[in-house]
């Protein structure tokens, strides 16, 4: 760890990257998978166990925090490390993408939104200023610009007015952080599925000179393969020394198509939420505990894992707990999953070390055609 | 732990009692407290946890578990020990209890009950024969006969018929489960709230016997003096040598007022059930963690208990994840009551073994009369 926020670029292999984003509260190894951990916990977790399954970081939503419990009163608790006993580095979200899916009553101006809770109904303001100030109240370590995020498909003229919105919201963001040696403050791409806007924001951000660069509004209906022409589009603007993290995506497959473009760091609630749902992530792909082949087989889900959720419980006890609606259940699946994708990262990062990271993309992806263990 | 199951008496004080129940996968400290394992999971624990805070045997449902997983699939897996990892000594009941509370369309003769799956509708049979039985597929340690556990109040009348049809299914359950030395089937003492039927069975089932006597029947809605009368009826009719298993109870104070009539083993899903709805059980009494007193209190539930979940989480922190439904509070109080009810049995042990039960006993109960820490 450093005492100040920096990144360092330990390896390339074509557009893959190797590195480091070092801060005082620690080290990030990327290409970095953050767990999500919504309202100051993950879901179902142990903080000891997103420790343990090797989670360097993970991430924090303001919105739901300046809701419940509300952000001063983490601030009053020592912040949000503190309070959810996670010292490691924590990146919270700027509280825009949740503002527009889910509250009510929602009114954007240049100002900011003002909107209703989804909890309770009590009205809220959120300006990039006031977006910024909660983030230190939570004494976040990378924080999050207010964007405004277009869901798509949308007219060019639509994805144009809100990019440029979120740009005049980056310089204002930017003013609001100030100087913090420690800690940075990440401008997000936006411009929908439109080149010429992703190329447009990705420069108007990088003239900002910003410590890192999120890509924005992407993985929200459109096709895979447009997500992955826009990273094409945008990586090659964003500066090398700075990290570049791809919000709130994704699989285990768009991770290594990501990386493969340049990609540094990652959040999805995918595997935690798919382990409330009964579903494994392994080796040999998606797993779904609740059929019935499983009810009587005795094997792990993967004998080969340093995870015990996935090595020493049989896929007969699981596909009980998941039938039986067994909180243990949603543990055990949970925990699989967060070590699979934090797997997987290892995997890539030794990869792209080793100079080898397509071949070794190749054999995952692999391995995940190949699809589960014959049936008993 | 020994080839043979066996009973122990180490120490008197008054009519309490310490021992030790040994059979050949453990050895049970008495008066043990056993968590309740429903349906081969104690909810929202690890078993790591469970034998973490001292706990030396879990009951299994047996009614739960014929449904679902199925005792022949918990067979073929190698039983319930192996199929829910925890190696350690089982008790289940009969499953005579939750045929009468959960199941429907029951129809009790002689021979036994039919009755339809809560979950599924799927018929079933459940005779004093296949009650042992299934005891058996599941390789419980100790195992309950099969019951009729009248609800109070009734008359004394329908009281002493299922008192004798009890009796009567004790003697078959004795004869299903045949000479099993490493293993124990226990009878129920029935009766009600009628002392002369209380002593009836209790008399009628030494005759038999048994490795060991459960008394059932109360904390079935009665007031707590008549349960307590009843076990001073009961208990010096019941042979000294073999253990003394209240079922079903109860409360920390239910617990202490049992053990100093002589009760050695109890279950009850309090611990599991109050943790679920926020609400922890400690040295000061019963904490309500939803309570807005808690909602900047950075202090631990209790700062000298060996248990994470009491020393290591803020009140704060627990509040906020109760409010908001997060497992993880579940998860935290679920361990710390159960941390406190195994810490409660080792306090009564001890205190047995010096001699000094009752004076103990009055100090606990003092403890929670004081009720929880000020207000911050």
């Amino acid at each position: 760890m450093t005492a100040e926020f920096s990144f360092k670029l330990l390896a390339t292999d074509g557009k893959a990257r190797r590195g480091e984003v070092s801060m005082p509260r620690g080290v990030v190894r990327t290409p970095a998978f953050m767990p999500v951990g919504t309202g100051g916990t993950v879901k179902a977790m142990y903080m000891d166990q997103v420790r343990g399954v090797g989670a360097d970081i993970i991430l924090g939503n303001t919105y739901h925090l300046m809701l419940r419990p509300g952000a001063e009163r983490v601030a009053r608790q020592g912040g949000l490390h503190e309070f959810a006993r996670w010292p490691h580095p924590i990146l919270t979200d700027s509280g825009g993408f949740q503002v527009m899916s889910l509250s009510k009553l929602r009114k954007l101006t240049e100002k900011g939104v003002t909107f209703r809770s989804h909890i309770d109904g009590a009205p809220y303001e959120m300006t990039p200023e006031r977006s910024i100030e909660i983030q230190g109240l939570l004494d976040s370590d990378i924080q999050m610009q207010l964007d405004e995020c277009t869901a798509l498909p949308a007219t060019s003229k639509e994805i144009e007015r809100a990019m440029e919105l979120s740009l005049r919201w980056a310089e204002r963001c930017k003013t609001a952080f100030g100087d913090q040696p420690g800690k940075a403050m990440f401008g997000i791409v936006q411009g929908g599925d439109s080149a010429p806007l992703r190329v447009k924001s990705a420069e108007a951000l990088k003239a900002m000179n910003l410590k890192g660069y999120a890509v924005g509004g992407l993985a929200v209906g459109e096709p895979q393969a447009v997500m992955l022409e826009m990273l094409d589009i945008t990586c090659p603007v964003l500066p090398s020394e700075k990290p570049r993290y791809l919000m709130g995506v994704g699989t285990p497959d768009d991770i290594l198509k990501s990386v493969s473009r340049g990609i540094d760091m990652f959040d999805c609630v995918m595997p935690t939420r798919a382990g409330r749902h009964g579903l494994a992530y392994t080796r040999r792909g998606k797993v779904n505990l609740r059929n019935a082949r499983h009810a009587d087989d005795h094997r792990p889900l993967d004998e080969e894992s340093d995870c015990p959720a996935a090595r020493d419980y049989s896929r007969a006890y699981l596909h009980h707990l998941v039938r039986s609606q067994e909180s243990l259940g949603a543990m055990l699946l949970t925990w699989n999953n967060l070590a699979y994708y934090q797997r997987l990262m290892q995997d890539i990062r030794a990869a792209i070390g080793a100079q080898a990271f397509e071949a070794r993309a190749a054999e995952i992806s692999e391995g995940w055609a190949r699809g589960d263990i014959p049936t008993l």
